[in-house]
């Protein structure tokens, strides 16, 4: 897949309209300057400006620690075409091996966090952990988007949403109703 | 639309396949035996089982103090037939207006907790109120579910994943993948 870097900078405000439809997304870590891919569907809005965002990551996964004491990572957002990679960074761990090598992942460097964004995803969400008080408990960790990036070409990204088992739901057709809702 | 009880009930341990892709629902509480609805979005899975689910409920909403003083709500599901009643119930408020008959939606009786279920809905899940501490900081709730019913006619249920400003995703097709993931 080639990777070009189409991307526009996204304003904050609109960071909601993309997870708020719950995508499943890829979070990237860095820890001793290895960078780390993991796949996640747990996570919600928690506010809209600074888009705050909530996520539940299981202390059994390497990401937990790196992300509890590095406190950044990114949440990049992949559509179908990377669904077999999807799954692939969802059954392996960062422990034994390097998955942007193992699935052909490109790393790009991010403007505001160290960890790398998955070139090949059509938004990216450079975050830093405010909150990590709930993780002891829940495993949750509450995020501040500090800067988004879009590729505009992408007008109804199909996006994958989890149902379990390896089954997913791909985003279909977009409606609009007439509504006062933000 | 006619309501027909089809509903089975659905083992806990297979919640999260329901709210893991993101649905739009429909909260519902009960306050001084009056029953209210809210459109949310701002929901994830936090465990497996007993499933626990975290919300964001705006400190601005009816429903807030509701779901903090009662501790009980249902979480309804959509799908795409019930989208105008859905903007319907996000854009008016049960301060002023009973939902239930504004929007001509059917309350039936839940098995475990006090508020009724929005019987077009294709699935309801039962909650309790586990922890509200969080509630203050970041207006987030966190639920147990403790019963949930499921309308199998439903293979496939079409539902809305909302884009913000009346835009909404339809669920589109479901593709399977060799996975290890639950």
């Amino acid at each position: 897949m080639m990777v070009v870097m189409a991307k526009k900078s996204l304003p904050l405000a609109q960071v909601y309209r993309l997870l708020e439809p719950g995508p499943v997304v890829l979070v990237t870590t860095t820890r001793n300057a290895r960078p780390n891919i993991m796949t996640m569907s747990w996570h919600m809005m928690i506010d809209f400006e600074p888009p705050i965002v909530g996520c539940v990551i299981s202390n059994r996964d390497y990401t937990f620690n790196t992300l509890k004491s590095t406190r950044e990572c990114a949440i990049n957002i992949p559509t179908v075409e990377l669904a077999a990679k999807v799954v692939g960074c969802g059954n392996t761990t960062g422990r034994s091996i390097d998955k942007f090598r193992r699935f052909h992942l490109t790393a790009l460097p991010a403007s505001r966090i160290d960890p790398p964004l998955v070139g090949e995803c059509y938004a990216n969400l450079e975050c830093k952990v405010v909150d990590s008080s709930m993780a002891a408990k829940y495993n949750l960790f509450i995020l501040e988007v500090v800067k988004a990036w879009i590729d505009r070409a992408h007008k109804h990204p199909r996006t994958l949403h989890h149902l379990g088992r390896g089954y997913f739901m791909v985003a279909g057709k977009t409606i609009k109703l007439p509504s006062k809702m933000k």
